[in-house]
């Protein structure tokens, strides 16, 4: 079980409203590579994967609720202040008449969230180069956001997350050479 | 943030090896109306809907995941020691195929979640009807998994389950009731 | 069975070709809190709910097809003169190269409409709480798009249809109340 | 608008409980190919076809409901007497702990409909060739259906819909005809 | 099998670097009625079908895929020189932030292709007439693209895939026609 | 373009009917990590991976093809000499009601095919990443049917197909550590 603790990971700022910049970012919220996607994928894959994982898929899982709290935080930052003329300008029209200035777990271009992007097989090896394959992906996410982010403040947030990211990937790539070197030496097939 | 706290909320069992059980019971984990549903939901809402009612959505939000938690520990442990032939026999082989005896994020039928089930509209009372209905649905799922199930351990655990969710309604009653009264107060319109 | 009768509910009139409110408007066409899930969700509602209920949910039901078809009609008018060109500074270009000036069951966001957003679980109380939110959801939505509007013709159906979800949900309120005080009465657990 | 009038199209009977010819049934009732999207697409693409062609939609798009009514009053009565034992025995236990014995816009997989099924393009002859498609694709699901029933009563009502839609398919293919040789008196490129 | 063959089926050309062209015209990519959709469709259908339509049905499929690499190209050489800014104001930030420069098969609102737009019935007149439908799609959603396209030679290569619908739409016609005579001939029922 | 060879890339023999084992191997037909999913993914991200990666793309990509139909034929030679009864004994009735003895993509549980399952970032450190995954969850799957097949002659081409996949992983792995060794000579960051 978990306990909620009321702060942030890491403290979010923004410089001002700015919905353009909530619309591209929500995509780390409710899109194919964002955090619900990580923190959901690491957290189910828990309990048909060898022991000595579980304590990484379990951290690295908690982690990343604490990262999607902080894009929902962001996200709201930039938006909350926002009348509906300043989301119609910004391409939101179509989330404020869905949503009025509340969060949901859709993509960039309204998609909703679907765990058809996240898988579990099993296999321990397959499991790993699937959260391989997602920090990788995830850290790409960051940084195309960034590339359309002028916001000094949100970039130093995006920064950080987009670090973890980087070193979530390095600790599954250890994980999988430890579980393939463990297999090599048990079986000869 | 979130922090990790190796136990269950409440203690699990299972009397024996059912997969048969947990195809239905996995409707809870990944079903319109399961605890996924309920954790996301009420996390989500946070942002957008008055001080007073932050606290009750994070509190059972947090609550919601550490019953995902059970149901994960529910379903491994009615599948973890089938055969291929029992999981086939139990109507399960369409999801051995794909995810082995791991779990995953898909109704009885086998659709995967999509945040489609949810909804956050910015306005607090249609919101906390909302949450009501998904109690109450929560609560009838329950109630037709007990109906299929003869398994005394799980039904122990399943009865808590119900409970909490009669409890979480009553709870967003009231919520949904204070509101009311205080827009009542401020403003004729 | 139905019969057309060749009227609308409700006259329909809007004061110019605006397709970004069109754009809008689809949101309760084929949005997730529209008039088609209002009137496919308590249609279907019908066959496991007591008898009592029964009228009721045919009464809404019926009317929520012709307050899909009033969308509907606005919907057209607002975009059936407009050009291409329109359509694409509007932001329906996307729309247009799939539909032309056609109507489609999709929300502001472009996502086709799913039965995901709707629910029957044959349990009365849960089913009616989920109408009342519903109601409650598409009163929010038309107020959201409201905001975005002002077209003063199109603006008096809105309201119109505004003040219907909300005599809706008033007796979806009153029949649940029924409903629970008839389950008080007749059992004690 | 529509009104309801208290009786069915063609009368219903089945002969006996039957949950898995519910589980097949209900493809017609909430898949691809069925009635729901029949009654929608007629509907729905009434507004961008020429004039002449308006009235054969909304007939056929309203009679279609008749049809989906008569769909749903079926597959209540297939089911209404069954025990969650039996909803078991015949494959619909993962629909049992989901809806109860209540009906729900699925089809005979559990896939939830989506109006990604049906299409509206703006263009007359293409709109009427998607409604001849989908006559002739409804007409082969009723004879599968058919095909896998032993019940004599549910097929005289399941050969009356399938003979309906044979005359819905000749009278789309009219209408084309007459649309195109229209277009080729009208126009030479 | 299949042998790649490193050329186009027809030369593509585009006059200058235009995201929001691209944009409208990955529908042809990833949408509803687009190459991909064609290409599936075809090549599935051979299965089921009377043995002399299966060569009609491979050479088509893979003439659509043939007409999708041509789509993937004009796609790419639209927006491989579009800077994240030239992006954003063609409507494709959200897209960008997802997929960077990259391609993706989703229509032009961004929703992901999914096979529920396709279908295949065992029923060869039903099979024929999706594919007769899907053409005359086709060639409709060709139109509305060249409407909204200023780009001559862009247009050159769009002209040609849409002739190319009109021709493999008399193919199909040919065909159900045939098969219509010969099931007459076979059979009086 | 692609130039079809009429004869498969490795022979396909079946030992009897068998409708059941049809169920499970359309996995990888219509399933997330699937034959189709491979196909799609690889050939849709050559546009933008450096030039050196192409080919490897390309060649994977319409290898896959050649599986996607392996698997096609194998699906059909299962089930083309069922009866309804055999169909629905397998727990095919669903299928059957829908496609009749045809093939469809869809997973083992009905769900059809959905882009949401594949990837492409624009950068081809992540693309590679996912493409490993892809490679190591089919080879999961083709083991997990392979756990359900007692039939001889198709566990042949399963094998055949699953070590099909070690090779391409490894050719991936050896992709993305060239470019990553690439990259690390050419920027200091």
């Amino acid at each position: 079980m978990w306990i909620y603790e009321k702060k942030l990971q890491y403290p979010v700022k923004v410089s001002t409203c700015n919905p353009m910049l909530a619309k591209y970012l929500i995509e780390q919220y409710g899109g194919a590579d964002g955090e619900l996607s990580a923190a959901l994928r690491y957290l189910n894959q828990r309990y048909a994967i060898p022991d000595k994982v579980i304590g990484l898929l379990t951290d690295i899982g908690t982690e990343e609720f604490a990262h999607l709290e902080m894009i929902a935080t962001m996200v709201y930052k930039l938006t909350k202040d926002a009348k509906p003329e300043q989301m119609e300008e910004a391409g939101l029209g179509d989330f404020y008449v869905n949503h009025d200035n509340a969060l949901y777990y859709n993509n960039a271009s309204g998609v909703p969230w679907t765990a058809s992007y996240i898988q579990a097989k099993g296999d321990p090896i397959a499991d790993l180069y699937e959260d391989i394959a997602a920090e990788e992906k995830a850290r790409a996410t960051y940084q195309w956001i960034i590339d359309m982010s002028d916001d000094p403040d949100l970039n130093d947030g995006l920064k950080f997350l987009r670090e973890r990211e980087v070193v979530h990937s390095q600790r599954f790539r250890e994980a999988v050479e430890m579980l393939k070197e463990e297999r090599d030496r048990q079986k000869i097939f």
